[in-house]
C-alpha cells in the first residue's frame, strides 16, 4: 500500500524533530501503523537550511501554499506556530481536505472551535497531541483512555520552563530573577520568557484539557492566569517547612455550578508524586470517578519529545484514514452535537484553600486580630507557624512573619478577608497569598 | 442510532463496578461514544444475586453460550477469569463474531497468540486495557500514544498486592510474613496469595506489555518470574541507607541479543518517581527512544478502577464498530502479518546491577578476597557499606555485613562469581542478592 505522504509546514526544533524520528524510526512506525508514513514536502522561508536537513529527496519550498494545494499529499503538519498566518494555513488546509497535525496550543485554545468546526464539517481530523505536555499521551488518554469517566479535575505541571525556575529556587534559595537568568543561560526559558513565565502557555493547554475533560468549547479569554514572577524564595522556604512544595498548576475543574480554569502557583504536599516533579519535566494528574487518581508524567518540551507526539498523531490518522467519517474519534472526546455549554467560573466563584503570610508587628493581640477576622467569615485554619522574631534578624526584630494555612473557602470570601486584614495597624507589609491545593 | 449492547461474563467485584458506572455515568459516555453502550444480558452462576445487582430489566442467565448465541449482543465482556472456560468462551464468542473486552491477564499471555489470530480471522476485536495496571490507561499509551518510538525498556510496579507488603515493610520494619497477614487482614492480599507474592501476576502482565512494546508474540513460559516472598527487613534498611527503595518490578527491555522479559525485587534510586509509588498503587515507566522517560500512575485494581478500563475498551469498540477490518487499530500495537520472531533472553544473558549482602567473618582480608573476585570477572564495585560488628548485637559479635552495589554485568557472570563467593570460609550465611535497576 502507497506511504501516506505528510507535508510540513515550518522546519524548526520540533519539525527536525519529527523528520529525523520518522526516518530513524520508520519501519517500526510502518509496522505499527500498516503503511509507511512519509514527510515528502516541506515548506520554510529558510530554504536552504531546510533542504540541508531533510535532504534531497524532499521537495523544499518557501510557500506553505504549495504544500496545500499538492494533491499528493494526505496530512499537513502545521509547525509555525502563534495565532497568525498559521491560522490561515490550518484553514486553508481542512478546506482543501487535508488532515492536520499541529503542536500549537495557542492556536487551538484561542481559535480551536471555529477549526475543529471545519474539519467536522470537511471530514477531515485535526490532531494535536503535541499541544499539551509534549510527549506525553495526555491527550489520547482524556480523550480514549478515560472514557468512562466522569472527569472531577485536573491538574498539571503543564509549563517545563517554570517548574524549571521553581525547581532551582527551592534547590539553591535563589530568586526569581536570578533562577530565570540561570534558566535563560541554559536553554530552558526564551530571550523573551513572557509567555511562559506569566502562565499564558499553561492556560492554553489547560483550556484544551478543559475542552476534552468536560465537553466544553475552547474559552482562553476565560481562563485565570497569575504567573510565578511575584514569588519569593522565603515562601518557598516556608512552604517546605509546612510540608509543601510550590508548583505552577493548570488546574480545571467541574463543580456544580460551573468549571473552573485556573492557572497560577499552588502549594502542593511534599508527599504527593507530582511535588517531586522536578526540573523542565512535565506532570498531569486527572481525577475521574470511577478510575479515582491518575497521573501521566513526562518531558513536555524539546524536540524529540514533542516529535514523539505530532507522529503518533500521523499514526493515528493512517490508521483511520479511510474510516467513514461518522465513526471517527471526535476531536474533542465528545461528538460535535453533544457539547454542552456549561459556564466557566469566575475567579472569585473558585473555592480552595490558601497560604497566607503576614508581616506582624510582634505584640500581644495581634493573633487574636488575624484570627478572629478568619472566623468571623467562617474560615477555618489548618495550619499555623510563627517565625520567632530574631530569626528575622536585621533592624525588624519587632517584626515576626505568621503564616497560615486555610481549609476551603470562595475566594471572593477570601478576598474581602484579605482586604480587612492588610488593613489592620499590626500587619506591616503586603500580606502574601498563595493557593493551596491538596489533590486529596 | 440503537445501543451498543455488551453481555456480562461473570459479575463480581470488576463486573459489578462496570455495571455500575456504565449506569451511573451512561448520559456522558454516550456523549463520547456517539451511541449509548448498555449491559443487558448477564450470565453468573448465582443468578439471584446477580439478579438483584442489575434489577428486574437485564437479562439474567446461568449458562454463558445464551449470552454468546444472542444475536442482539455485539460486545461479550469475560470477567470469568483463569484459563480453563473463560478461554472456551472468549473462542466461541469470537467464532459467534462478537467483539469481546477482557480483563484477563492470565488467559491472555498464556494463549493470547491463539486468541489474537481468531479475532484477526473472525474481523472482531479482542480488547484488553483492564488487563494490565487497572484503570490505567496504559495499553492505549504503548499502543497508540507513543507509536513514533522504538521502545527501549519498560518497568512496572504492576501488583497492587506486592507493593503494598513492600510499603508497610518499608514503613513499619515488619518482616515479609507479618506484612503479608497484614495485607490479607485490609483485603489487600487474597487468602491463597501466591500468584501476586510469587510474582505470577506481576509477569503475566510484562508479557502482555512486552508484546505491545516490541511486536512479538506473548511468551509467558519465557519470563522469569520471582517474587518478594524471601525479602528480609534489614534489606529494605539497608537498601534505605544507601538511598533505595525496593520494589517488585516487572521489566521488559530491548536489547541487541533479544528481548528482556523478567519479574523480580529491585532496588530503585529513592529519588525516582516510581520509588516513591506508595500502597497498592501501580506505576509503569516506559523509555521511548524519541520521547525518553514517561511514566503512568494510578490504581492496579479496585472494581471501578478496572471498570474504568472495562467501559474505555466498550467505547473504543463502540467508536470504531463500522470500521473495515483492515484499518482498526492492531491488538498488539503491529499488525498481525508484522509480527517479528526476536527471541527471549534466558536469565543468564540479562545485564545488570546488584546489591549483594554478605554475612562475614570480622577480620582481616575478607574485604580483599570477596573484591578480588568481583575484580577478576570485571565486575566494578559503584558502593560499598560495612556494618560495623557491633551494630549487629547478640551472639554474633566477631561477625559482620558487607553490602556491596555493583556496576552492570552479565547475569549468568555474576552467578559464577557468587557460587565462588559463597564458597569462600569467611562468608559465613547465604549471601544476599537483588538486582538493581537504575532506570536512567
Amino acid at each position: 500500500m502507497k506511504a501516506i505522504q505528510a507535508g510540513l509546514l515550518g522546519i524548526g526544533t520540533v519539525g527536525t524533530g519529527v523528520y529525523n524520528v520518522l526516518q530513524r524510526n520508520q519501519a517500526e512506525i510502518k509496522r505499527r501503523a500498516g503503511r509507511g508514513i512519509e514527510i515528502t514536502m516541506v515548506a520554510d522561508l529558510d530554504t536552504a537550511r531546510a533542504q540541508s536537513l531533510v535532504g534531497p529527496d524532499v521537495k523544499v519550498v518557501n510557500d506553505a501554499r504549495a504544500v496545500i494545494a499538492n494533491p499528493d499529499i494526505d496530512i499537513v503538519i502545521e509547525l509555525i506556530g502563534g495565532y497568525g498566518i498559521a491560522r490561515q494555513l490550518v484553514m486553508e488546509a481542512i478546506e482543501a481536505g487535508k488532515h492536520v497535525v499541529t503542536a500549537n496550543k495557542a492556536l487551538l485554545a484561542v481559535h480551536g472551535t471555529e477549526i475543529f468546526a471545519a474539519a467536522h464539517r470537511r471530514g477531515v481530523m485535526v490532531a494535536f497531541e503535541a499541544a499539551v505536555a509534549g510527549g506525553i499521551p495526555i491527550i489520547k488518554a482524556l480523550r480514549e483512555g478515560l472514557t468512562a469517566n466522569s472527569i472531577e479535575w485536573i491538574a498539571g505541571i503543564i509549563n517545563g520552563t517554570t517548574n524549571f525556575i521553581l525547581s532551582e529556587m527551592r534547590d539553591k534559595g535563589l530568586d526569581f530573577d536570578v533562577a530565570l537568568k540561570d534558566a535563560q543561560r541554559l536553554g530552558y526559558a526564551e530571550a523573551d520568557p513572557t509567555f511562559d513565565i506569566e502562565g499564558v502557555d499553561a492556560a492554553h493547554k489547560a483550556t484544551i484539557m478543559s475542552a476534552i475533560a468536560f465537553g466544553i468549547p475552547v474559552q482562553f479569554d476565560k481562563a485565570y492566569v497569575e504567573g510565578i514572577t511575584k514569588l519569593g524564595a522565603q515562601d518557598i522556604r516556608y512552604a517546605e517547612q509546612l510540608g509543601y512544595r510550590i508548583k505552577l498548576l493548570g488546574i480545571t475543574k467541574r463543580t456544580s455550578k460551573g468549571v473552573e480554569l485556573r492557572v497560577h502557583p499552588s502549594l502542593v504536599p511534599a508527599k504527593r508524586l507530582i511535588a517531586n516533579v522536578e526540573g523542565a519535566m512535565n506532570a498531569v494528574v486527572v481525577q475521574g470517578d470511577a478510575v479515582g487518581t491518575t497521573m501521566y508524567y513526562g518531558k513536555g518540551a524539546g524536540s524529540e519529545p514533542t516529535a514523539s507526539a505530532v507522529i503518533a498523531d500521523l499514526v493515528d490518522i493512517t490508521r483511520l484514514h479511510t474510516v467513514d467519517a461518522a465513526n471517527r474519534v471526535p476531536h474533542l472526546a465528545f461528538q460535535p452535537d453533544q457539547m454542552s455549554d456549561a459556564v466557566v467560573l469566575p475567579m472569585a466563584d473558585v473555592v480552595t484553600s490558601y497560604y497566607l503570610r503576614l508581616r506582624v508587628a510582634d505584640q500581644a493581640g495581634v493573633l487574636a486580630q488575624v484570627t478572629g477576622l478568619l472566623a468571623g467569615a467562617g474560615i477555618s485554619i489548618d495550619a499555623m507557624l510563627q517565625r520567632q522574631a530574631q530569626e528575622l534578624g536585621g533592624a525588624g526584630a519587632t517584626q515576626t512573619d505568621l503564616i497560615i494555612l486555610t481549609h476551603n473557602v470562595r475566594e471572593g470570601t477570601m478576598n474581602e478577608i484579605l482586604a480587612k486584614m492588610q488593613a489592620l495597624p499590626t500587619v506591616l507589609a503586603p500580606i502574601v497569598r498563595i493557593r493551596k491545593e491538596e489533590l486529596a
